[in-house]
C-alpha cells in the first residue's frame, strides 16, 4: 500500500505536533500545509507545498487526506468544504462546537462519500490505557466510581483557547478528550444523567473550570474535573492527569502523564461484620494489599490503525458513533450547567 | 453559677467520650448514666447513678440536662420523653433521622419549654476551624469551590452504624456532621440545589459511600465525599479529613485531623492574557506562592458556650435554625440520590 498523502490545515501547536508525528511514520507523507497566518509556516521542508488558503489544499491532487488542525470554530466549515472537494478527513478534537454542526459535517461526509474520523490523541495517554487494562482485568470487582481530573497552569489557556469566538474554553479543549476517554472506558453503557458545572472564573470569556458527573446505567458514577485554577504546591504531578477508581474489591490510582505513579490497592477483607473498633491506620493497612499497575499499550496506535483502516483492513479506531456519543454528552453538559439540573443525553 | 448536672443516656463510644470530656470540666458534673445494655456500664465512678431505663434518668431530680448519646434511631423518642419530663436536652448527631422526626422533637421541646441543642463535636475539628479562618481572611478572593472529603477504613462502620434499624450508614454518621460544617462555612447562604449519590457497596444494609454537591446562591459549589471504601497506600492522612477550596486569588488545602498539613497556595498572576506556551512546571511555580495556614480556634468551645448559654449569657452555639437547615439538606440528599435529580431543599 502506498503512503497516505496528508494536507495539514492549521499550523498552530496541533498542526506542528502532527507534522512531527507524521514525518516520523513510514505510512504517511505530508504533501501540503496551510495556515491563514503564513508567519506560522516556518521550517517547512521544501518538498511540502505551503498554502495560506484551505481551499487550495482541498484542490491539491497530491492530498488524499486533510487533517483539520485549525481553531475549533473553523472545524465545521473546513470539514464540509474538504468533503465537497472529495477529500478524506481527520479532524482534531473537538469534532465540532455543537451537535448541529457535527450533524452538518457528517451529512456532508456521507453525501460526498469520504472518510471522516477524529484524532483523539489522548486515547494514546499512558494513564488512560492503564485504566482500560485495569477495567479489563476485573481486579477491582464491580466498579462504582471513576474519577479523572486535570489541573492546568495558573489560569492558562493556550493561544486562541482563551477566545469564545475561536471555540475556546476548557470543555472544548481537554474536556472533550477526557469525556471521550471516559466513554471509551464504558463501551456500550448508557449515560442516564449528566450533572455539570462550567465556570468562567478568571478567564471571563470562556470556561476555565469544569466538573462533570456522568451517571451510567448499571450504577457507575464517573467524574471529570478540569481546571486551570486549582493550585497546590504538593507535588509536580498535581498538574498532570489523575485517575481514581473504586470497586467492590478495591481501588486504583494512576497519576501522571509520561511518568506514571500508581497502584492497585485492594481489600483483603472488608470490615462489614466486625464489632470492634478500628480506628488506627495499622488495622486498615493490615487489610489492604497493593499490586503493580498493568502496562500501557502501544502509544502510536491511532496512526497505525488509520493506515490499515484506510486500506480497508480494519475499522477506524474512532468511529462516527463514538464521535456523536461524545458530542451528545457535551450538549448535555452545557444544558446541565446552564440549568443546574441533571440532564439525560439524547 | 452552679455546675450543670448531666445525665448521659446511651453509653457506647459516644457516651464514654462525653463522660471523659465532661468530667474534665469544672462547669459540669455527670450525675447519672444509662444504657439499656447494662454490660456497657463499666468503670462508672461510684457517685454517678447507673440506670438501664432512660425514663429513670428523666425522672431523676439530680439531672438538669439529658445528653442523648443513644443509637440514632432512638433520638426522637428519647428527646420527646426527656422534654415531657422537663429536662433540657443535648443530642448527639444526627438530631433526627428525618425532618418529620425533628419537627416532632422540636414541637415537644417547644411545648415543654426546655432547651434543645445538638452536640456537633466536629465543629471543634482543627481543619474545619482553619477553613473558617481562611474564609474570614478573604485570602482566596471570591471562593467558587469547596471540597470536604473523608475516607474511613476498609468498609468499616462502627458498631450499630452498620444497621439500618439503628439509623446507621455514613450519611447519618459523619455525613451529617460534614454537612453541618459546610453550612457553617456559608452562614445565611441559600442552597439552590443538592445533587447526591448514596451507595451501599459492601455494606448492603446501609450507605457506605456518599457524595453530595451543594450549589449555593451566589455561585459557590460545595462537595462532600465520604466513603469507607476509598483505599490508597499513599499517605497516612488519606484516611483523615481533607479540605480544598478555590477562589479568584488562589487555593487552600487542609489535610488531617490532629496533625494538620496544609498551605494557602496563591497566584501572583493568572495567565489569562498571555500568548506564549506554558507547559513546564517551573513557569507555574514562578506564578504561585504559598502562605502558612491560619491557626485553629479553641477546641473545647462547645461546652464553654453551653455553660454560658445555659446561664443566659450568650446564645447556644448550635441553634435550632441550624439544626433544621442541615436536616432539610439531608432530606434533599436522600431525594436526589433516589431520583438522580437536582433537588432544591425546602
Amino acid at each position: 500500500m502506498n503512503r497516505i498523502k496528508i494536507g495539514i490545515v492549521g499550523y498552530g501547536d496541533r498542526g506542528q505536533h502532527l507534522m512531527e508525528k507524521l514525518r516520523r511514520s513510514s505510512h504517511y507523507v505530508v504533501t501540503a500545509v496551510c495556515d491563514i497566518d503564513i508567519r506560522k509556516l516556518k521550517n517547512i521542508p521544501s518538498e511540502i507545498t505551503e498554502y495560506s488558503l484551505p481551499d487550495k489544499v482541498f484542490a491539491d491532487e497530491d492530498v488524499d487526506v486533510v487533517f483539520i488542525a485549525a481553531n475549533n470554530s473553523a472545524h465545521k466549515e473546513l470539514a464540509v468544504r474538504a468533503a465537497e472537494a472529495g477529500k478524506d478527513i481527520i479532524c482534531a478534537t473537538p469534532a465540532a462546537l455543537s451537535l448541529d454542526d457535527l450533524n452538518e459535517m457528517l451529512a456532508a461526509v456521507d453525501e460526498c462519500g469520504v472518510n471522516f474520523t477524529v484524532y483523539h490523541r489522548h486515547r494514546l495517554d499512558k494513564g488512560f490505557q492503564i485504566m482500560q487494562n485495569v477495567r479489563d482485568s476485573d481486579k477491582l470487582g464491580q466498579i462504582y466510581l471513576i474519577k479523572s481530573s486535570m489541573n492546568m497552569a495558573v489560569g492558562y489557556l493556550q493561544d486562541w483557547h482563551r477566545f469564545a469566538s475561536e471555540g475556546g474554553g476548557v470543555l472544548m479543549d481537554l474536556g472533550v478528550t477526557m469525556l471521550d476517554q471516559m466513554m471509551c472506558l464504558m463501551p456500550g453503557a448508557k449515560v442516564t444523567g449528566v450533572y455539570a458545572d462550567l465556570r468562567s472564573v478568571v478567564n471571563k470569556e470562556v470556561d476555565d473550570y469544569c466538573r462533570i458527573i456522568l451517571q451510567f446505567e448499571g450504577g457507575i458514577s464517573a467524574e471529570i474535573e478540569l481546571g486551570t485554577l486549582l493550585l497546590s504546591d504538593k507535588e509536580d504531578k498535581w498538574f498532570e492527569h489523575h485517575w481514581y477508581a473504586a470497586g467492590t474489591k478495591g481501588c486504583v490510582y494512576v497519576d501522571g502523564n509520561e511518568e506514571i505513579e500508581g497502584k492497585l490497592v485492594l481489600a483483603s477483607e472488608w470490615l462489614t461484620d466486625r464489632k470492634r473498633t478500628v480506628s488506627d491506620h495499622s488495622s486498615v493497612r493490615e487489610r489492604m494489599y497493593t499490586e503493580e499497575l498493568p502496562e500501557a499499550g502501544e502509544s502510536e496506535y491511532f496512526f497505525e490503525n488509520y493506515w490499515k483502516a484506510y486500506d480497508g483492513q480494519e475499522e477506524f479506531q474512532v468511529t462516527t458513533a463514538e464521535i456523536l456519543r461524545v458530542q451528545k454528552i457535551v450538549e448535555a453538559v452545557r444544558m446541565s450547567a446552564a440549568t443546574n439540573t441533571v440532564v439525560k443525553p439524547n
